[in-house]
């Protein structure tokens, strides 16, 4: 592990509780956990200290000092999803028109949240993992100048790939277009430096990368449009507008905050911060990842994604052309070794996917893979390999 | 207490913590807060049972063994605002026309929503505290037959009134229009039994009467008004009938659930069944506010509203006329001494107000009243009473 001593803490979850290797809901540390053994009044100064200290370091998570005082922070309540939908509804004007980048599930959802909207947009869907590059969103932008916003999904879980986010940037401000970035599943673990990655807003939620339990979302905006966003939400309870300016003149969620999923969130950004913060938690998953692949590879499992465009979060792997291989039979017997995995969300070729987030280092995915061999073993798999078919989908994307 | 046995788990928070006489969040017990020490996965079949569990329990709260087949629970992420804005956005046609009956902040709130919502509605504002009655109720749908629902608080905590919730729907239902119950502070300690009292839907949330922690509302209807719902919505993350339909097809919620706050809430149903269910609960918290306001009257304190209106929940008491009464440092000594308490709402009169709610019994409440008498004292208030205009406005409720 790259820094050790400050993830001391990594244990065994107790009893039969298995490893979450989900991208969120995930394996939070005992602490994190612990810090839900208190009740806390929502009204009361105690409280409210805890969410402003929430908001300044999620803040200096992505603002380096010569940012922080452009952005503000105003966190949600609810899943991602809603804080997705609130980013949408708050920061595109009702006649705006966007460009939605998909490649999997989260980005197709952002095209339907729109729908719901009723906002115009144009969609690049490159399907199930194809990354969408600077050339097509450029192009996009330069044959509808009525785009005002483009919308991307950091890094999309549903294939893992982490999507370049950076080249995107960089063409949607050099066109004077306004970036909105879903990162919540990267958040914390992949940088994202306002004063480099030029954007408008960008939303995560607490269950992922800072390894806080779920209840709630946050998005991280330029306080310009925070100021914009005055009576456009379709919705009151996402009105991030309203959110804010109550959160600034009262220091209180304007409803009832999930407090005790907020005291888990201090305690994970307390943790965060041991870690080493961003570049900390980094290298874990990355070291997590590597020891995954590399085991995984050698028991004969090839990723969905070449190297280049495997995230640090979570990886596809193609099922088993073996007919013993049987998805719910593996994800029963990896639970009875302690690990839940999850299933695969490909259109065209059967697939699982393993997390690399959460409270778990290298010596929990050796582990991991041990159990998937052994698990192999118990169907009487006798080869990882995929079909032939997956091999041509891998190709098609490597081309 | 009324069934001193189940409540047996009444015990003082540990260390400095106060206890919460809020309405939510609210003081929980022990046992509550430790099912959060444990991580889900929110995909995985537990996690899908536990919602199955809490669907059924809370259905059964509310729908005796003849109506529980006509009626279905949908739980919804957020505050409780977020699944009344929900429910108001999926069950209220687009052009559909409301009556919407307020007496305090949260009707007003669903005023608001509906603005929000573009809904047309009719407004009975009957200011900071008089119960909307049946004769207005019935008056307003005659003479306006374009109204479909009409939508009530069960208890307004702005000023702690029980509305007459069983008049109403009985002239709602007479005139064939449907009514949606805002019962948030109120479900699970007040009787509301779906075969005596016609409505189309209720919503609550997990961190009120029923004693869990916040994070999520849930709501029940009529199953037949979730069928008619489909694409309704203005909003895909509030949209209860996608809701619906992806939790009765996979058994998952359709995005990330707060899976700690849901354990902690099954728990917290746990403890409402071995408390004796809707009437164990309301006879404690009937003691609650018995004990409570016999003490602070004889203080010398007068509470805004008449016996008759008095909810188990919470009751607001108007500030002592003397002017060494300050409420901030009332609250502070308050707190000082184990207790959180909540201020006032009324536009008219200052007013503090206690809860009666969450994990504490009467003789937590007596101890409430001697830290009162106590901070009058530090305070060096020598009387309680209110000033004559509270006195004049109390006299007015009860013309």
């Amino acid at each position: 592990m790259a820094n050790g001593s400050s993830c001391a803490d990594i244990v065994d979850p107790p009893g039969s509780e298995p490893y979450l290797l989900t991208p969120g809901p995930l394996t939070t540390s005992p602490r994190v956990k612990a810090a839900m053994l208190r009740d806390w009044g929502s009204w009361d100064g105690d409280f409210r200290a805890m969410t402003a200290t929430l908001r300044r370091q999620l803040l200096e998570l992505v603002c380096s000092s010569g940012t922080v005082e452009e952005f503000d922070c105003v966190p949600m309540q609810g899943s991602g999803t809603f804080v997705v939908e609130a980013m949408l509804g708050s920061f595109i004007p009702r006649d705006g028109r966007s460009l939605v980048l998909a490649n999997g599930a989260y980005g197709q959802r952002i095209a339907r949240t729109l729908d719901y909207l009723g906002r115009s947009y144009r969609l690049i869907d490159k399907g199930d993992y194809l990354p969408p590059r600077a050339e097509e969103v450029a192009r996009a932008l330069d044959e509808d100048p009525d785009i005002g916003h483009v919308i991307v999904v950091h890094c999309e879980t549903s294939s893992g790939i982490l999507n370049p986010v950076e080249e995107i940037a960089a063409v949607v401000h050099a066109r004077g277009r306004k970036l909105l970035i879903d990162s919540m599943s990267a958040l914390g673990a992949i940088p994202l430096d306002a004063a480099k990655v030029p954007f408008e807003a960008v939303v995560s939620s607490a269950n992922k990368c800072i390894e806080g339990v779920p209840g709630f979302g946050f998005v991280i905006a330029r306080k310009e449009a925070l100021r914009a966003a005055r009576g456009r939400s379709h919705s009151l309870s996402l009105d991030l507008h309203a959110q804010w300016a109550y959160m600034e003149e009262t220091g209180q969620w304007r409803f009832t905050p999930p407090t005790h999923v907020v005291a888990a969130f201090l305690e994970a950004l307390g943790q965060h911060r041991a870690e080493g913060g961003v570049s900390g938690r980094l290298a874990r998953y990355v070291e997590n990842r590597d020891t995954l692949v590399e085991g995984m590879r050698a028991l004969g499992f090839e990723t969905l994604l070449a190297d280049r465009w495997l995230s640090p979060i979570i990886v596809t792997f193609f099922n088993p052309a073996d007919p013993r291989f049987a998805f719910q039979h593996f994800y029963d017997l990896m639970k009875g070794k302690g690990f839940i995995i999850y299933p695969g969300k490909l259109t065209v070729v059967d697939s699982f996917r393993i997390g690399c987030i959460g409270r778990l280092d290298a010596s929990v995915m050796r582990r991991v893979v041990k159990a998937v061999g052994e698990s192999l073993e118990e169907m009487g798999v006798a080869s990882a390999a995929p079909p032939a078919s997956a091999l041509e989908e891998k190709a098609r994307l490597a081309a």
